[in-house]
């Protein structure tokens, strides 16, 4: 049972709409004026692209606290009508999909955890299409349309093309993951990198609202991060950027699977501390769970490689603040479980590494769940919902 | 003798109208079709902003070449009129002062320079007043008004305040350059940090035209970058941005005037590679000069000395390329005099280093004299100039 594919379609038809709408979306509600202000257009502009987005319903006005003025622009409040549409997010990691689906303002209204037993295309597309299916089912029983579907997956993903050109993590080449969903699922499909995917979800709706250059780091399996420079994140020209796993710490460290040295990934990766603690106390530790509870109960060893992780962690962010000078770096991921092992040694190693009054920037820790990955999966297929002419989305 | 200020302001009131100038100043003639295409705006917001630019004399159209269709907009050709204002440019070394005369295409028209004996701001102030001086007496010679100023200094520079945070090599600290220069030369003063204004003029009229994300590295007494994002000069939250010079290569390495080991600079940066030649030849090398020489002559100290410079720099470039993705990379600067002795080891280091697809970067040299640096400056001014609202000029 395929649902009908809906074809509807956002009433923007230039870049200045989109943001108008993704202004009033992330930091709404908001004036006209105040809209004009934050995203540097003309109050003439706003006004004249709020009205067909409230006539489509996408935008609301608030209940008028004074008259109307008889003349000049309506001075009430816009805001996203979140219920008008959802979307569905999905990440994918080696060992489950977690599945949400959003209202229009990507709030989550439902979340579902698939176990994966089998990382290989084939193993992985069926369940996913089941997923989606289950959550349509549930968008049905709310009388919703369901305008897009958002995938994040971790590697190298050229989101134009929808093409996952390499996952390491899950031994994917040249997959075209959007095509293929597309199919089987009847929705306009985004594909894009995990941590990008997240990252737009702290533009929009986390601790990124509001500002144009800041970055996000995520500590676990790999050390990833998300840029936002100029109110943009980074893609890459050739679909790499945010390498912050493949700075080199020490030329003369321990070997990484991209074939050099010392990088933050090889020497802070959750396989590479695991590694270093067998190394130096003998324990057989296969898991973080394992580790974490061996550095608290004080193993020199597994403190140790916390200490070491920490402070690779801080020399590439410092290399992030050096280079780009972000107004905040957001550290999160799965490895923040083990925060307190190396807390002090990334702001140390940070501080010690910025340079001038890129030591200013505000190096901030914000656990984030699976789900607000899924979240930020839905927030790319919101975004390539409102944007006009969006190459991305294979439909 | 304290010429007239003048008051000529540019009829730009929104950013749509600056970038659709710039557009044209960079690559014109285009008609206006292809100046909405390029800049990604409508064809109608184009022909209602070339309208004022055409007759306030700042653009001109091309001699038809076809009748006026009788309806739509004219297909004529339209580019910037150099002739219509001029600009100052000034890049502040620490042995000389070099200033051009540009046209508002930034063409140079006069280039002077004027040596230093003295770096500090007393110092420095009344020679660039004095050089200034002589560029507007020959702008009054050519009978065309000097609408702005634009000064070059390395380091940490608050362009918005115009202040320079700090030059090391100058020795300058909080100086707010701008508004001192302003007071003695009359004129509206933009000061920005030499790689910066470097970028821009690359980004406007060099190897960086139609690039949306690429980087200026420059080699020489430090080691410098200027990146473009977005089509945008990345300036840093906090005044700090581009700092290649200290990605750390090896924190074993030699210490560097930032307190860290084996920044790129500590390697690579001129007395770097001056004290490593004594280290390891005993030889008296006291200037670059003397340094490629000995190389040429074949002293296997101070090829190597070179050798691991290059490598310091392929990899500072690689870690560029990983985070950020840029289309291409040019590297410059007086360095580039003994290019041939460390071309291999850039970019073999940078192949090495470079994530993935991320290698696929166009890694370029590019030799500009420092007339270049202050031709860059005097595109910070027309910047300056054409930017609606701009905080940046002292007046
Ligand atoms: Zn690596
Ligand atoms: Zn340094």
């Amino acid at each position: 049972m395929r649902p009908t594919p809906r074809v509807e379609t956002f009433p923007a038809n230039t870049p200045a709409v989109s943001q108008i709408f993704t202004t009033v979306l992330s930091q709404g509600p908001l004036t006209r004026l105040e809209v004009a202000r934050r995203a540097g257009l003309s109050p003439a502009a706003v006004t004249k692209a709020v009205r067909p987005l409230i006539e489509a319903g996408y935008l609301v006005e608030d209940a008028a606290e004074e008259a109307r003025p008889a003349l000049g622009r309506p001075a009430n409040p816009v805001r996203v009508d979140g219920g008008r549409a959802l979307f569905i997010g999905v990440k994918v990691t080696g060992g489950e999909l977690i599945g949400v689906l959003t209202d229009l303002c990507c709030r989550i209204r439902v979340a579902r955890h698939v176990p994966l037993t089998d990382r290989t295309t084939e193993a992985v597309l069926p369940h996913l299409t089941e997923l989606v299916h289950q959550l349509l089912a549930e968008a049905e029983d709310l009388g919703t349309p369901v305008l897009g579907l958002g995938v994040a997956v971790s590697g190298d993903v050229d989101r134009a093309e929808g093409v996952v050109r390499y996952s390491p993590f899950l031994d994917w080449r040249d997959v075209p993951f959007a095509e293929l969903a597309a199919m089987t699922t009847g929705l306009p499909v985004t594909v894009e990198n995990d941590v990008r995917a997240l990252t737009v979800a702290e533009q929009w709706f986390g601790a990124g609202v509001g500002l144009s250059d800041f970055a996000v780091v995520t500590v676990g399996t790999g050390i990833g991060c998300g840029l936002v420079v100029h109110g943009r994140v980074i893609e890459g020209a050739h679909g790499v950027a945010g390498e912050i796993g493949h700075v080199t710490v020490d030329p003369a460290g321990p070997p990484c699977h991209c074939g050099n040295r010392g990088c933050v990934e090889a020497i802070a990766g959750e396989a590479a501390i695991l590694r270093r603690i067998r190394e130096t106390t003998g324990a057989d530790v296969t898991d973080t769970a394992q580790a974490v509870e061996l550095a608290h109960r004080g193993a020199a060893g597994a403190r140790e490689a916390y200490a070491r992780a920490g402070e690779a962690i801080g020399r590439g962010i410092a290399t992030v603040a050096n280079l780009l000078g972000p107004e905040r770096v957001i550290i999160s991921g799965e490895g923040l479980a083990a925060y307190d092992l190396f807390a002090e040694q990334i702001r140390g190693a940070f501080a010690a590494a910025a340079f001038g009054s890129a030591a200013q920037c505000d190096v901030q820790t914000r656990p984030l769940p699976f789900e607000e990955w899924a979240r930020g999966a839905a927030a790319t297929a919101i975004q390539s919902f409102i944007t006009p002419d969006d190459p991305h989305p294979s439909r």
